[in-house]
């Protein structure tokens, strides 16, 4: 197990990493935090696969633990969810002291997180994250939300955990294609900010898919590292936090242009990421051989993307659709080096168009425009 | 106009107090902070009462100025209507830069503040409160929250404002009857914490019916810095901020128990700060010319209360229906003179139970308990 204590304005928490982690270390972590009530919330499928798993890891203490099971889906991350989250924290006379314990991927933790954040004004809140993306991603930072049907993640919170225990085993359940999307954050963590991250990962490629724990625990382990270093060193995403959005812009523009439904976010992240490398090293601040050590990492790990045709204006408009937009200008991330990001402030949409169109050109079996392609609702 | 400054770890804002203040005051604060949009979030009863006089205030600002009419009461501060307000926001294409301003009482403030805490995990917020209690209470602090059926308040976070303006002219539409409810949280900050406003109103009851605004602004300018200096000292309700639920034990009861549709919270209120006095000078620590004072202040002022007849269980359990309950037993806040409450941290309910008889038979024109009472559901 490696333990990593993150430090902010509002406290300090630790993050237990590694395999075997939930019978000893997580009611260890709990004992203190837990008074009369302990409510779980999780989703139906980890419900399935691990039935009242963290009841029977609890069971020794001296509390009443409840279950709440969330339909599995980014499409029930939404007011009308967390209102039966509400209803059931009313219903079990939960109180200030209450202890919400997250068990899942990014949408259950963005759920409890902003259940924490908001019942009575804040409760203690313990994560225990249950896909690669929510352990490397979603479960460091304090960022929480739900979606309204207008914009992803537009109704939200920074509440920050009270412990994290990352318990790897839990990915032998998780299916390929999403440890593969969870990887790319992870990846990312060593581009923008950690070049041995990123050397190790490269050295190690053989592991990704398979259940190596001690592999794992290493690389989430630095991945987090990053994360957290980012996060401590901004709590509030003003200025330094922006360099996380690595991928993004064009991330988010595949998962809008798609309906948020043909692609997991990790791979339209990667995509992103590929982007974001070859503007870097197109504006001639990416040296050469850097930009080929990400392509030769990042493009064999790539989902083929198909998007529906669209031209400069609409491509303008829904990378200005980005809540981080503003002004007709945007935040894009870019690279001096693998480890160096920085924040181009004031990035216009028409600048990265003919970039896009030379992206699409240099790399048509990553992303392709068809009049054709299929698109979910 | 006079001016408090408030200082918080998160931040500094002002409150501007005065009459006359909306034309001038108000666009001169709102300029620096506006970008694109404002979200004016109101009732139906004030933009009747004031149709868009929020927009007419800002018109020569170059910002586009929406407003949302909410239905007006308290039976609405819900998760639905704030559903509403995201809407509106997402519909208006708002971001993290759109101002919202609450232009309202307290059910306005707290829903415009819960959003503003939580849309895009937070956008700035000014504060227009137009109801007496909201100026002198739920306008500074930070508390924001929504209702649910089962717990009033139990959804919400901490949410501190960019700047607010009282405008004292506002009271003149305020029916007599909320200006009387709202007085008795303006004496509660006298009795707690500021023995000369607590004179300066003894001095100046003849004003209480009154459009002094003169008198006014001076009282309403002394109630903000207490409850300001006691929310600097704590800014989460950990210690010293428990002492503004002077009078909240007993009011919450009394409201919970004729289905919060019979009294206003001021009211309610009313009648605890005098249970609270009440049980401060039985004790022995509260001397008996302070217990005189603050009952001849009150008691005038109190509109009587009649509830449905309850035993000893129903009236403990009645208390510690409050979130602020823990294990048994309840915080009561006592005080030792005019301007020095205290915390008895760990209060049996049993404990006040043979004091609230007494304070029924001492005071029967103040409350009562009777078979018949009339509760709305």
């Amino acid at each position: 197990m490696k333990t990593l204590d993150v430090t902010l304005p509002g406290g300090r928490y630790p993050i237990h990493i590694g395999a075997g982690l939930l019978d000893e270390v997580l009611p260890r972590l709990v004992g203190p935090l837990a008074r009369e009530l302990v409510v779980v919330v999780t989703n139906e499928t980890l419900q399935r696969l691990y039935p009242d798993r963290i009841e029977q890891a609890l069971r020794a203490l001296p509390v009443r633990v409840d279950t709440i099971a969330l339909p599995d889906g980014e499409q029930y991350k939404t007011l009308e969810t967390l209102a039966r989250v509400y209803d059931r924290l009313m219903a079990q006379q939960a109180n200030r002291r209450t202890l919400i314990i997250a068990f899942g991927g990014g949408v259950v933790g963005d759920m409890a997180g902003f259940a924490a954040a908001t019942f009575m004004r804040g409760v203690p809140l313990v994560q225990v994250p249950t896909t690669l993306l929510a352990q490397v991603d979603s479960s460091v930072g304090g960022k929480t939300a739900v979606n309204h049907r207008l914009g992803k993640n537009a109704i939200g919170a920074f509440k920050q955990p009270d412990g994290v225990v990352m318990e790897l085993e839990l990915l032998a359940t998780l299916p390929d294609r999403e440890l593969r999307a969870g990887l790319f954050e992870l990846i990312k963590h060593g581009i923008i900010r950690d070049p041995e991250l990123f050397t190790f990962l490269e050295g190690h490629r053989d592991r990704f898919g398979t259940h190596d724990w001690g592999f794992w625990e290493e690389a989430v382990w630095r991945s987090c590292r990053v994360k957290a270093a980012v996060v401590e060193a901004d709590e509030r995403e003003t200025d330094l936090r922006a360099i996380l959005n690595f991928g993004h812009s064009l991330g988010h523009l595949i998962e809008t242009h798609t309906g948020y439904a043909q692609y997991l976010h990790g791979e339209a992240v990667g995509v992103g990421m590929l982007f974001a490398a070859h503007a870097s090293w197109v504006w001639g601040e990416l040296p050469e051989a850097d930009s080929q050590r990400i392509r030769a990492l990042l493009q064999p790990l790539v989902t083929p993307v198909r998007m529906p045709v669209l031209d400069a204006r609409e491509f303008a408009g829904l990378l200005m659709h980005d809540k981080k937009a503003a002004e007709g200008v945007l935040r894009f991330i870019g690279l001096r080096g693998i480890g160096q990001a920085h924040i181009h402030e004031r990035t216009a949409p028409a600048d990265l168009w003919p970039l896009f169109r030379g992206f699409l050109e240099e790399m048509p079996g990553v992303l392709r425009l068809q009049e054709d392609a299929a698109v979910a609702g």
